[in-house]
């Protein structure tokens, strides 16, 4: 599982300062998560195949998670797409960019598909047999959810070194596979546990932008390996979270800390700040495990 | 006046390469002419003092002529704009822009005008005592126009030089600044010409993107100093210019010949040649004075 980041400022894009977007590598699929001015050209930047996102995730409408949406959305036309597109955001998403296509005149030659959210419960979006995709309702000045990305438990694999240690014939392997109990012609019983090695962990990914300091999300968050929680601001500037319906780096720390998970990503920073040097200092206050999103930097969990 | 290109290219943005966006400054205005996604980011390299843009003027409703509006619009309110704001674009431009605003529930607080156009004949839509501003109907796939920005000629400016060789009373200059001829005390009448310099002569500048070949357009841009003519396509390409309503070098060309324009500049390329150098040289077969536009160029009119 990976996780690469585009863009993890907020508000505007600037030169060096892009808006917020991210793709989730997992299981073979490219997740898109927002999409704000300029993913497009991040992408292109991130040499990622872009092509095969097939999914996209918006958390709210806010110009900087949503304005790269429609460039996005016509390139893929131009670069002559047939492959299904799925995009799951907030309802009125399908309005504007049908509207913004029929402008154009340039609806896509390819299937688009909207999945529009207005449940301010945890819902469950996309599941296949690999990877299944929750809302995490957020608190913001708008409709707006996180998304939680998490790995289904895979299959038992055999163990062909312990089988023939137990002198089970080849002809047992695809029950053993299936997950069933050996008997041996001695009338023993060997556990199929003693047959496979353990699935790999699943993994999981969090992702929570953008958001007022809410406990209420944190069993949804409960031990998961990557928490990317917003941290528009530091405590010196608390008043304006809080006005503004966002969280401070020390709140999304506090987050991590309660819902024990194994590392936190910091983004989404207000671009007042010289330095985001102090989000990780004032976070680690608070946790231990912290790491900042940069424009273009990923994170590997193995 | 001074034209600086943001972005030049077709169709779909790219790490170098901006779709269409320009800046005009002409009598104290700075005019933004469409404006492709990441335009905004492309004024803050330019160094220009974007908050000062009062008129956009967008050309019609592709994305990679106005997918960077929305974006820039939420950006002045982020940085507190007072001023008014208008736009002038397609019918259709207002309940795009609006919609995306009522969605992130993001309204300005600084006034918005939206100046919708529909007619297919030239119109005069900006006019103040220095400028004008008319459209130049243009031939697209959808509904398309250019923009003919001409400053209007100034006021005879006095001669006091002149003015004292006539032995004209100082008393008589403000007749003279108001257009008049003066009577010396002799009975003598010296017209206002001999005692005024000549204004400068009016400059003017013409924007057509995107169109296929039209000599309908040459009589509005008859003698302009400045062209900017869209050359998507080479001669090699000419069945995709047909196709799909763009223009070749060379079209651009006897388009600028036939007008007997001061300058062509050539912008609109596609990303499908690996240099640009070519358009220059197939348009110099037809028209002598052309230059390429370059994203970050500018070109200035004495």
């Amino acid at each position: 599982m990976k996780l690469t980041i585009l863009g993890c400022y907020s508000a505007t894009p600037r030169t060096l300062n892009n808006p917020t977007a991210q793709v989730l590598e997992i299981k073979n699929h490219l997740f898109l998560i927002d999409c704000g001015e300029g993913t497009q050209v991040q992408l292109r930047k991130s040499k990622l195949k872009f092509s095969r996102i097939k999914h996209i995730f918006i958390s709210h409408l806010h110009g900087d998670h949503f304005f790269g949406l429609p460039g996005l959305v016509s390139t893929f036309r131009l670069l002559g797409r047939e492959s299904e597109l799925h995009i799951y955001g907030p309802k009125g998403i399908k309005e504007a960019i049908t509207l913004l296509l029929k402008l154009g005149d340039s609806w896509t030659n390819y299937p688009l598909y909207f999945h529009e959210l207005e449940s301010k419960e945890p819902q469950l979006i996309f599941e296949d047999d690999k990877v299944k995709v929750t809302t995490i309702p957020l608190q913001h000045r708008i409709y707006t959810n996180g998304f939680l990305f998490e790995e289904k438990e895979g299959a038992r694999t055999l163990n062909a070194e312990a089988a023939q240690s137990w002198n089970v014939d080849r002809s047992q392997y695809h029950n053993i596979k299936a997950g069933k109990d050996v008997v041996l012609e001695t009338g023993e019983i060997v556990a199929n546990k003693l047959l496979t090695f353990d699935p790999p962990k699943p993994k999981s990914y969090a992702f929570c932008s953008d958001t007022k300091y809410n406990e209420a999300i944190v069993p949804q968050l409960k031990k998961v390996n990557l928490l990317y929680h917003e941290a528009t601001f530091l405590e010196t500037e608390a008043h304006l979270a809080e006005k503004t319906k966002h969280s401070t780096a020390k709140q999304a720390a506090t987050i991590a800390y309660m819902a024990q998970v194994e590392k936190l990503v910091l983004g989404h920073y207000s671009t007042r700040y010289k330095s985001i040097a102090l989000f990780k200092e004032e976070a680690e206050t608070v946790f231990g495990n912290v790491v900042l999103a940069e424009d273009g930097k990923s994170f590997v969990v193995n």
